[in-house]
């Protein structure tokens, strides 16, 4: 459970059930932190947050787990809400802003308040932990960049895409990607992109056939990223148009020996590695002038200054990869007979 | 909680939660169960199962809710588990059977089990006194085909949708959608399809802007129907390759004026009608021949010959519209100022 | 999770979580049915309701569990509501009749609804279930009674209180606790008593040190048993006027050398039989006059006639020990390390 | 959900579910942070902490709540875990050590961890805010100690024990009861007591009449609290021993006309104040010899020097109150017609 605002004092999350005697390490929570944070290339936000995780409770003076919950804070250090103070009552549209109105009486906010990308820092601090205890499981989970705006990734290479600026799964086609987002920073607008997930390790029958189907679990922890309008497992969405004989992969002793249905089949692992995609819609924060209205109702055009990512996608990608290790740890953790 | 397994002697579900005083009727439940039902058309499976439902507690003699938990029953008259005997020991791909085995060390079904279609019937059951209920708050949610294989609606006809065999969206096309489904079955195949739910009345604010963002737990519960295999809201997958100025919905006084963000914006309901797309694999029993291997681990061929949907997507409709009925129901329960 | 009210069709309950390939019986199930059913002794009310279960879901067809959730039913036989005709409309003092018309708005009911004593029929054939699966590892609970009205048992022998007609643990002191029980009957009147259960063979370390503290599960499972009006662990309320030097039980090699804990410290079970008691208050409903409303606020007096159970402790003793088992079925299906 | 242990860096709560727009305060929160602190007479560990508490997250910048969840946290400031140094590898008797070491593996302890009283002051901070939401519906809740060691207070008098060292409720009796803390403390010894909790203001119909009901979840959350050892509701275990027309309380227009019941019956409120008592054992850390084992099953002889509560009941009622403010304010936000 994570708590904490954009423009707050701190972020934090309090993560409950791992066992005792798992070593962690700041060195590997700050690992994953530094991947989501942002200033670490031209093609998103500048904005400088250190990101320094403490970790609060739950460990022993070495840092091994006790079994208690681990509490791990991260402090605001950098809320330069004046860069929003222009707009601050103007609704923002593709942001929840009205909403929030509507339901909170909250007015327009500065830097989003909960519903805000900061809070994902939180989930990344609590993946780290999730990505230490399933190491000892054999499992884990990458995720980079398939598609930027219109190009799509032909090669799957995550090692280069660790070390690629947007993140990008193509190498080849990596200076094209950066081109349609810098195009489009430069015309004061942004582009969308498709996040691909693959957690290779686990074994078949992970999961359970109804409502703890992995895909059930995993669905819905993509669906709370902000800016996630569509997800799909395996070939997914393009399987509605195939085939069933198409569609089949033919079964082998060991199990599968294609894998577009994307590691999970019913709902269970297959031990094939699960395959995701996360589709990301375009930041809708762009300075290109807008139609919108103010908190008393009046018509009034907006354009949005502050410091903003192009494209949102790459950041995402770390947070799914958090929000798979949370889920994948949670099924790690389940009693072995479970049909639920 | 839905229990209940396809050849066992019944299924249902307990539905809790629901207030005291809401008139019920065996009509209103069974109305929606036989649109569920199969052998309605040729283009869906010919078993005749009737499907009665049974109150079992959680109403005054009048039916007329008291506040309790709703159990309702449905016996499982119709197991012709014969048909599948040829196939006792084969494991079908595209199904769960191999990992059922791995997982539960329970051999090749017949009809599934757990897994099958079949639980959904009570699904189905539990979305009827959701759709009660949420007519008292003038919520409604009603699904039908976007795309029947390769043949996309271009009309949007949920009135014709109902009465036609396919549940087509475009009665225009929907001879074109038949045709396909006709061509699949004759050579032994089976076809995929896209179901479209439209859920309107929401007021704006429901849902949360965190975890419990409405896309988080529509998005988990579709994923737990059985065949879906991407799910997307709004224009989904598509904005992910355009720009942000295209993909922000502009906002008038009352919220925003068109709808590409699908109803939901930062997981709050945005007073628009709430639209979601599941994108529905082929049936995986085809009776093509296919490679697999038996409990012994042995190479086998085989052939399904039983009973099947050539497109399961018509009869996902209804649990998807179920399936949203639960989830919204659950919305309009909870506390007004909920920010989780 | 129980469903069903006193005089509606069924009862029954579904049970989620127990692994596949235990294998059940019906007659196991119907033996603790059958030592709470009333009409067994003088002592207790004459209703003869036969409480015949059904298991409708969860099974393969030798009745091993499959995995998936189980579904226990109980056709409801004998409603003979005409018995309470006269005091539909007055509130019975003691029972929850005037708060539950001040919640739900509904008149003063037949057999007290949801809020009955017949609801536990549930709860005991899903502590059946429990029963079996922690007999695979060794541990058990059974419950019978340490006090009748004013008569509190010395001995403790729970073989021979199976076959007492009170469930009374003294086989010397019972003939005195029965006259108890006939004089308050002759006089229209009721007694209270204490229930006490005891749980060997759990090993040291179930539970967890704060929330889930075993002594925080138990005491809510327990004070969910209608009646129990208080609820201590081991030597429990004596210990407050006690000196810590007596409180204390010295440890030795193999843990706690002597009970006053009763079987857990800190919320962990030491290795020790778990020990409580449940005080439960006398039946509500007696035949003497009582001082009272009716639904319209006018003042009267009311004089229930009904088969009423002189003492419930001796009924509430099974489902005492199936709220054990629950609980104790659920810690021994936690993941190991937990600390939560 | 409490994080942190006795002697790790801090300790916190996140509250989550409080609506919007509560004013919250620091003060309000640390008067009630005061009330639990040690140090403040001299029956009571002289342990000076000063329990400063920082809000995290869920508020605006004028500290009223925004609907998101609520961090509190506690630095640990006082760790003079060199008080302990001598007894680090004997099980304290009476404490979970021994039961610690079994499951987790743990060593026995400085401080007693996860487990120790110190985890109390998040639940207090809780607490606060719990007090300041249900505030605004009239409902309170106060305690303070019926009994200390074999004195009992005659007198219920809530203001006055406010103020006196022993928060006993009875001002005349109450030089007896420090008499009776004194004696134990110059004996190396310590002595139990009982809490009394009294919480005014309910409507009637909080709670629900089965899984739901107040007293068991007052009860889970009482016996969540070291050391209690039993707990009652109304008259309790005095009830076992009576006759039903003595234990009933007569029904007049709005409502129950005496108390017996303790402002709950069947699961909902009455109307009158709900009444529960906590019964405490004597701390188990004194100072005379206790026989014992240290960590390689040795038998050896253990004198606790530390600074320690001859009595720990007085800091258990703001706990008690803090538990049954969290109850109640969870109880205050649940849908009006539920039964479960």
């Amino acid at each position: 459970m994570t708590f904490g605002e954009s423009h707050g004092q701190a972020l934090g999350v309090t993560v409950d059930g791992l066992p005792a005697g798992l070593p962690l390490s700041l060195e590997l929570i700050q690992k994953d932190m530094d991947r989501r944070r942002p200033g670490t290339s031209p093609f998103v936000s500048p904005r400088k947050e250190p990101d320094r995780v403490e970790i609060l409770s739950g460990v022993a003076s070495d840092l091994t787990t006790n079994g208690a919950p681990i509490c791990l804070l991260i402090r605001n250090t950098q809320a330069r809400s004046q860069d929003y103070d222009g707009l601050r009552d103007k609704f923002r549209p593709g942001h929840a802003d009205w909403t929030y109105f509507q339901k909170y009486g909250i007015p327009p906010q500065s830097g989003g308040g909960r519903a805000s990308g900061r809070e994902t820092a939180a989930r990344v601090a609590a993946g780290a932990l999730a990505r230490a205890f399933l190491a000892t499981r054999g499992v884990t989970a990458r995720a980079a960049l398939r598609a930027v705006g219109t190009v799509w990734a032909v090669q799957t290479d995550f090692e280069s895409a660790e070390n690629d600026p947007l993140r990008f799964l193509d190498p080849l086609l990596s200076p094209s990607a950066q081109a349609e987002v810098t195009r489009a920073k430069e015309a004061g607008d942004s582009v969308g992109g498709v996040v691909e997930l693959s957690a290779p390790g686990l074994p078949p029958g992970w999961g359970a056939p109804v409502f703890g189907k992995i895909e059930a679990l995993l669905g819905g922890a993509f669906f709370s990223i902000g800016a996630v309008r569509a997800v799909e497992f395996g070939e997914g969405l393009s399987l509605a148009s195939k085939l069933g004989s198409e569609a089949n992969d033919p079964l082998g002793p060991q199990g599968p020996l294609t894998n577009a249905h994307g590691g999970v089949l019913g709902g269970l692992s297959t031990g094939l590695p699960l395959v995701a995609r996360l589709f990301v819609r375009p930041t809708p924060s762009v300075s290109l002038p807008q139609e919108t209205v103010n908190s008393r109702g009046e018509k009034v055009s907006l354009r949005i200054e502050g410091r903003h990512d192009p494209c949102l996608a790459p950041r995402a990608a770390p947070v799914a990869e958090a929000m798979a290790l949370l889920v994948l740890a949670d099924l790690a953790l389940e009693p072995p007979g479970k049909m639920g």
